[in-house]
């Protein structure tokens, strides 16, 4: 058996995709809607203080294409805190109004290289980005990925040290994209369908296609990428939505 | 022909996933969510009678994600009662706010290794295992798998030696999470689609991954291993269903 | 080329699954429910009639999780008189109250192992396996299946030789089920998405895993085997379907 | 590069399967049916006198299980008439009461085995082919098909050569059942999701089976041929239309 | 690692596939349904000023066959851009009688093979080709791809060399059909779930299946194409859309 990889565990993480039923909110009268928006922006200012007291996090994209309408990404330190908030959404009046897209349950993880005298779960820096405040830049991507398990391009029977040299010569090309793009791994085996979720933030949205694309021709991702959907989106600041909703 | 392996079989399991429809559920009267509450809290009582004079048992959990809002897990000693309770379910009043997410129909499995002098399902230790009582842990984890056949990959025409000896150390890595994970393995070849499903139950919603991503590094789940869908979830113990439902 | 294998065809086979909706079911007026169930008893005593004039046959089961709620499966002497009994099931007022979840055409198939001297048609064994009254069996299995055509894993570019030794050990298997479990093979090629439906009947549901776990250690199944959906059901026997329909 | 098969094209053709919605059929008044089926047959009188005219040609089949109620498979010069044709029959009554099933876009095609010196566009017997007037045989069989790109069995990668020995020897089975199936091949590279579409005409069901298995042994189909959904139908002649649609 | 290939960057994509709901088109009172297109041709408009200005353009085919009735791509500077005109088009009338069938976003690419002195940004041939004025031609023809990356044929493991030679070679074919079908290749990594959209337009609809056909014997996509969805459609020019609408 090949060693298993270490990992550090943060925040909880749900990417939760909805689509907008245009048509019955457009038939709900102008009261309806005004109401709904003022409860919805109560939850969100709710998540803002969360994420003051640096509880958790969030933030809240318009999503391009058919795939959904809107997306919300949402940290917190419990399975259960994630389940609340899905659930206080979907009794929400808004929620009436959009229909489910898509969604994905993960954790913050890091690999872990640091030596074994010292507690991680300690460091400042590492803490800082197992429990991140997400950033609210222009543009975010998502899409979720397992490495490959086929043939002969089986990553999980490669010998650590193998995995290691390729995992630190991809991480090489991320790096060259430091300061244009923010990555957020998320860990969801046994939580959801793929391995990991990726979700990239960047204030310049062709630099995802650049970052994806240039790692396609790294090992990692050319013989033991799987990808599943990606999704694409446009920041809707707090003071957007209001837009965002007007019929 | 490679030997079969020897099975043991148990109690008869349904998992049941459900959506909530949130909308027609706050569009019904205070009285009507009432009602169908009362009722469904009724088969809850009687499934906990069953379970009290050992002849089944049963969970619920709410469902992280869109996946589904809540799933009930349920074993009975035949198929015609884990039809009967369904189909009870499907014409309560509280059916009518749901709509079906996924469904899973196994039977509880052990491998046989004892030696044939003896009937195992007299052993009490068997028993308890073939006919359990469910943990009623923090989370649940479930997901069907199936053993792969492709190409060189194909765990049925291993020798039955090989299989064994590939399953002793994957049983071992399971090992190590005694006390922090219950595992329920459900067989059902002839059953559903996928060949196994595989229940986890902990305190811990982490070692859920951990345990899950260890095992993948093993040779029998990084080149035999198929997976289906992943649902992670909270416990919804009686009492907090009435919360779960409030709108 | 391979020499094709040759085939017996018997009756023209329907497998028609259906999900009711049990929410308007049950909005319905107890009297309109009535009459739409005395209506399809009307109908399942035609098939009675049919069948006891040898001249097709039927089961009707109900079937355990979310797959679909009830089947039935059709046996007449051709194509139009299957289309007309869906026909005429569709506009029956039950039907308004199911939707439809699955269905398979095929036809029963044997393989002709007879000399050439005989008219197999006319052997009365033969016939009776062509044109099978169905058993009233506690349970049934459905699931469709493929022959692999996969790299080296190709069913159909095997000898005939071969593929008739494959067989015959994996009939081999089938045969210590009997008296057990009572397979109809139904094939589809031109007809539907797989090559052939497997239909087992049994009085103990555990032989259905049994029979198909063993055989997946053999060599046709685990290597050359593509299977589709399981459906695994109880007998709804004409004096249950009343219960069965009971809000 | 391997040298490109070159093709005759012929009429467009657009296979347009549908579902009925028989609970708003039966909704409907009966003088609301009559005047959908009158406007139906005017829609069919239409293409009825185009086939006479022999400016196009079509069919009308019901189809056997769930996948679709009936079927309209449509030939005409251009892309244009297709669209307008599907068009007009999306804004007829009938077809509020229909549910899209499933649609093929292709073109009649055949292989240019002729001696560059001729058109063959002219040749009276390749004329018949390329612009057929569709049989009004008792079943029909539909299929799309890829050519297989995979590993070895790679059918693009081909030599010129090997592909026509090829498909010269798997025409021979096809011309073993002239006069019992007639077969139109139809294009669809660039305008739908498989290579080819096939439809089959037959008297006798039960040689759509046969000629299809028979095929699959052919070692163009065995290691090259990928398959879609299959679909089976009885003739709905103009004279079926009313039975069919009565309820 | 290989070397990625480098790519020059346009104007961002949508393409924007709908379904009309003519059922519930004709229910609407002809005012409601003349006030709707109205609005949709207000937009229209508004998008026909932008093309003048050069800060964009569009086209608006009807579909072929079931998998949409009509489809709108459009091509912005930016991805906020892209996200108003799809919420914009949502909140119309016109758009409570659509189903969405379809999209991809994607951002007009092209590869680079300039002399690195030479900013291509600047050169207006290029520029042309990364900001273009759609063409109004019949018919259109719209599928995503993949390079493949499985076993033996893995495109991103190739080196840079061999994919330019093969690229080039791919290219001629393409060149053979200049003047007959003009070729817009959008890039997705990153932002859909294939890496490219081909979008091709012409005069003759047949020309898209022989370039197709053409190019899938060549190395490039015999070995290393995966293709999705393939959509045809005719020119729905600006006053055909009244015509389109028509009930």
């Amino acid at each position: 058996m090949s060693q298993a990889a270490k990992t550090l565990d943060g925040w909880y993480c749900l990417h939760d995709f909805r689509t907008m039923d245009w048509t019955t909110w457009k038939m709900a009268s102008s009261e309806e809607r005004e109401s709904a928006i003022q409860e919805f922006q109560g939850l969100v200012d709710k998540w803002n203080r969360t994420e003051k007291e640096e509880q958790g996090s969030h933030v809240i994209y318009s999503i391009v294409g058919q795939k959904a309408d809107f997306m919300m990404m949402i940290l917190r330190p419990t399975m259960e805190e994630l389940n609340e908030i899905e659930n206080e959404f979907n009794k929400t009046k808004l929620a009436e109004f959009t229909i489910p897209a898509h969604s994905y349950v993960s954790v913050v993880e890091l690999s872990n290289y640091l030596s074994s005298d010292e507690d991680p779960y300690q460091n400042p820096q590492i803490r800082a980005r197992l429990y991140p405040i997400l950033p609210k830049s222009k543009y975010i991507c998502f899409y979720p990925m397992d490495k490959r398990r086929q043939g002969n391009d089986n990553w999980y029977m490669l010998p650590m040290e193998e995995r290691m040299n390729l995992m630190r010569s991809h991480g090489m090309i991320g790096r060259q994209y430091a300061g244009l793009v923010k990555q957020i791994i998320t860990g969801s085996v046994g939580f959801d369908d793929y391995e990991w979720g990726v979700t990239l933030f960047s204030d310049d949205v062709l630099q995802f296609k650049k970052l994806v694309y240039e790692m396609r021709f790294d090992e990692v991702s050319a013989r033991y990428g799987e990808f599943g959907s990606f999704f694409v989106g446009n920041h809707l600041a707090d003071e957007k939505i209001q837009t965002f909703l007007h019929v």
